[in-house]
């Protein structure tokens, strides 16, 4: 699996991924300071030591900085602790901040690094596979300001980011489906072939795993090269995303939380179903891919006193401006299509679509 | 005055710059939601009147965000509130931010709006003469956390800085003089002609000071223009201010609080006093200049037992790496030299001389 390269961050994989990571710690030792880990309680036990084993050249005086797990700590206050936990470590300009962890992780302390002192190198390992396939790639930085998701962040890239399969083991199947709901939205994006082979089987051995995971990073990566400011085909990467992150940011208060991915999975969905009408998408598969969807994740209560909420909350998404709600929709499985204005009451009707058996 | 540019920001003076500003409005108004102006209780009063009488092509239905004025709000909290006040209001991102305001305004102003949706557009207008001829250029912004001073923050650049004299007579005596060490610095570290006219007087009618503003500015954005990430030769432009921001700081804390200004002047006297040791600056000059500074601005009380907390705070400056305090000191009245690292003992030897009469 051949490394990726974009804006100088370099994306390496596996094994030689791990390699390349070693090499490139031992070539910017002279000119660090400080080597900081970034991870939350759960990566402090499982993942650091799968990664601290298979490097030679880490600096065996590195710090540590943990967090708490989970989405609702990725906020400006988790962030002003990292900063403050930066300065008490007395790291400075030619530190580096090694993000071990998901999402959350990645995210914040990839915003943190490059705010800290005006910005300082750091290398993001994702260790989950929603992380490996989505985070991986695009310089997307951020935290949330209450429900408002990745609304403060940065474009900002990483020196290098390592995708290995060897934290995937570490992961509930609930977080790996999160993770296989992104996949699914790189295959009916871009490439119906990955589409078929996700689709085709529920079980892969680690080798296949990595190769679909490659190909995945590789459809975003295509995405990401044509247009890393969202200016225009990087907004198709959103498919599913308008509904979903509404929806996840919605049950996110209730006691019906959901995962990124499940949430997606739902958004994407609803939003075959307005690609019916707005692209043409074929009914058939707008009734198989909910039945698709409704077998692979649990069914999600969603009440019809829920949607003006959620839709509220679209309405306040960075990614709709004034004009309105802006959606990415399919023409077919693999061709999609960006800047579709919807209505409400349209939107509504695409959420109870999911709802109804 | 020539307008100036540097990566496409660019920096227009007086009332030539007023039209300047007032065209590029009328060019970005299709492609601009709303325009937010973000700007004290303060500059609100003074200076809001003074900015919109100005412009004709100004949105009418601009949207004000005001904080309340102070270097103690410059922090992420205050940052946050702004962020929430964006979302509130419904910027989005195609809105544009006007800073009107000082280096609080400015510095937190376009730190906030480069992090707000991952970063809009914001125009920066100083209207402290320190904001004038410091923050103008340079494209640093940032927030404190707790006594550390921008140690969050980000190189990033507004569309447009206008620098306008019609601010200046809502200014205090003291908030002058603050300023006014800048314009001093920029004269001692690359021109000694700057120098004499500055210190050859202490009236200026408006018009000159236009002039000398504009000949300070420009000495900075002849700095910056060589060395943007302050790699080397930017680092210049921290004479006075190694020593002078960690005695900002400390008195910060204590019922003996100074301006910024006020208190580079004073790490000025400090630093020539190590510039003369370690660099070769006339003994003469190093009395004279005490002597200049001790009349200008009023004497601090500084006691020996404060210099060790101030140097304390310089070990955490971010400028300083793990290899010790680092300073910019001068050869001669306008010619610097960069990266000497003095010892702690030395340090306090010089805050020291500037205590004694």
């Amino acid at each position: 699996m051949k490394e990726l390269e974009i804006d100088r961050c370099r994306i390496v994989f596996s094994d030689t991924g791990f390699k390349a990571l070693d090499d490139y710690l031992k070539e910017i030792a002279p000119s660090t300071s400080k080597t900081i880990i970034l991870c939350d309680d759960i990566t402090h036990e499982l993942c650091l030591p799968r990664f601290t084993e298979r490097l030679e050249n880490l600096d065996p005086q590195y710090e540590i900085i943990e967090i708490p797990h989970g989405e609702e700590n990725k906020n400006i206050e988790t962030c002003t602790q990292i900063w403050e936990a930066l300065s008490d470590i007395g790291a400075d300009r030619h530190s580096l901040i090694i993000n071990l962890g998901g999402g959350v992780i990645c995210d914040m302390g990839g915003y943190a690094a490059s705010c800290y002192m005006r910005g300082i190198r750091f290398i993001n390992v994702p260790t989950t596979l929603l992380s490996q396939v989505d985070a991986s790639v695009g310089g997307k930085t951020g935290v949330d300001l209450g429900v408002l998701k990745n609304i403060v962040g940065l474009f900002t890239l990483p020196e290098m980011v390592l995708v290995s399969g060897v934290f995937l083991s570490t992961l509930p199947e609930s977080e790996i489906l999160s993770g296989f709901a992104e996949m699914i939205k790189h295959g009916l994006i871009r490439s119906r072939s990955h589409w078929q082979e996700l689709s085709s089987s529920s079980e892969f051995d680690i080798e296949t795993l990595e190769r679909v995971i490659y190909d995945s990073v590789h459809i975003k990566y295509d995405v990401v090269l044509e247009d890393p400011r969202e200016k225009n085909i990087r907004k198709s990467l959103n498919f599913g995303h308008t509904i979903g992150h509404a929806i996840e940011s919605f049950l996110m208060k209730t006691d019906r939380a959901i995962s990124h991915g499940h949430a997606v999975a739902i958004g994407m969905v609803c939003e075959c179903y307005l690609s019916g009408d707005e692209c043409g998408l074929s009914g058939d598969f707008i009734v198989a891919f909910k039945e698709y969807i409704r077998g692979l994740y649990p069914v999600v209560d969603i009440k019809e006193e829920d949607i003006e909420p959620i839709i509220e909350i679209m309405s306040h998404d960075k990614k709709n401006s004034s004009r309105g709600i802006n959606f990415s929709l399919l023409k077919d499985i693999g061709d999609v299509s960006i800047n579709h204005y919807i209505e409400p009451e349209k939107i509504k009707e695409a959420i109870l679509y999911y709802t109804r058996v």
